[in-house]
């Protein structure tokens, strides 16, 4: 055990092959694992020079697919030695490579998703995908069948009580319920469905959880205002943002 | 969708945080994928700087991790566009974006391996895993919690009908079992379940199946050979390679 490994450090780059377009223009609010927010919607739209269809030949056969990604909202703040996991409820400390944490050494991400289309328009491919937990234009270094006899382990087991919270009753302004019908009817894009699934899943901080408080976070072009309440949280306004 | 992606081509590099010792010293005899040989064992070797105990805390309680890795055996090979998957028969012409093959782009692995122990001996940190489907030597980039609530997809389908073969019978000579008694007490290695277990995965190319070949494989610094008869596999010695 003494040789050194194969891989010089640093010696192994890592080329993009595509890059996420998804509602998440932002951190806050991105749901803490995949699958959880089945309206959270992105395309992955591949890159030259792996944009072949041959390279995807069976792909659509596949209900789900992994994602590997390069958390890169996070390469400027660093990797941690320990953090403290949303599904220990933001109290319990436990090493970075125990979590899947973005604070971690090679900044490495790993989804497995829903595969929705896999289309071909004007030259580009792109892939439509549900129930993301990515930020927009992460860009994405592999992608991988999800192969059930293989990926999904019946025996395995965590030591640890997940405390996920139950789902919080959110309720919605009229002007923010006029707004979401305008805005389907403009985008195509069910915002009101994916702000109520966000924030069933509670997306506050351990540190911000007392009642009265109010949040922002931005999906697509709109700015969602809300406020968590004693026993609800309340949608109080969409804005469309300025696009430059 | 015209912008560049945040991460310019080759702008990323990996870091190796540790290295595998496994029984596979060759790629001949590796499973198709983890899980399916479960006497296949590695110990990941963490390198530094990433060999601080609080790096792993909390780790210990997951019966299964992800091993993310870089197939260091195909770097010079390099990518595909198609390949023929073993779980169809070889025979189908598939994206390699549909299969798990290792000539990918960016060569990335990942497995789900079962965690046996995680253990802190002489300032090393080293954690011993089962069901591996990992060459020796090869370079690991990151490790997560297998996260059953997120990773286990019940609804997750495949088109394919994957055909995995069907247990084949396997024979050893005398001389094999007494090897392999004798083997198992000096090393503590299991060598006669080992290749049980991956001669009953049928290890062959699709090319290479007719009856009456002979084939060789190493495990450790065993060189295995057998031959493929008609109705069973039948292993017919095991030498001891000298180590130079």
């Amino acid at each position: 055990m003494s040789t050194e490994p194969e891989i010089p450090r640093g010696g192994c780059t890592l080329t993009p092959i595509g890059r996420i377009h998804s509602c998440f223009t932002e951190k806050f609010g991105i749901p803490r694992q995949p699958g959880l927010v089945s309206e959270a919607r992105a395309t992955l739209e591949i890159l030259p020079p792996f944009d072949r269809r041959e390279m995807f030949k069976g792909l659509d056969r596949f209900s789900h697919i992994w994602v590997h990604f390069i958390f890169h909202e996070i390469l400027a703040e660093g990797w941690k030695h320990t953090i403290r996991p949303p599904w220990l409820g933001g109290r319990t400390r436990v090493g970075v490579f125990a979590s899947r944490s973005p604070h971690r050494p090679n900044f490495l991400g790993q989804s497995v998703v829903r595969l929705l289309a896999l289309r071909f328009e004007n030259g580009k491919i792109l892939l439509d995908l549900g129930g993301i937990d990515l930020l927009d234009q992460t860009p994405v270094v592999d992608i991988k069948p999800y192969l059930p006899y293989s990926d999904r382990i019946a025996e395995a087991t965590s030591g640890y009580a997940m405390s996920m919270p139950a789902p919080v009753a959110v309720l919605f302004s009229e002007e923010v319920i006029a707004f979401g019908v305008s805005y389907q009817r403009e985008q195509g894009r069910d915002i009101l469905r994916l702000i109520g699934q966000i924030l069933q899943q509670d997306p506050r901080p351990a540190s911000q959880k007392e009642a009265g408080r109010d949040f922002g976070m931005k999906l697509w072009d709109v700015n969602v205002r809300w406020q968590a309440r004693e026993n609800d949280f309340f949608v109080l306004s969409c804005r469309r943002l300025m696009v430059g």
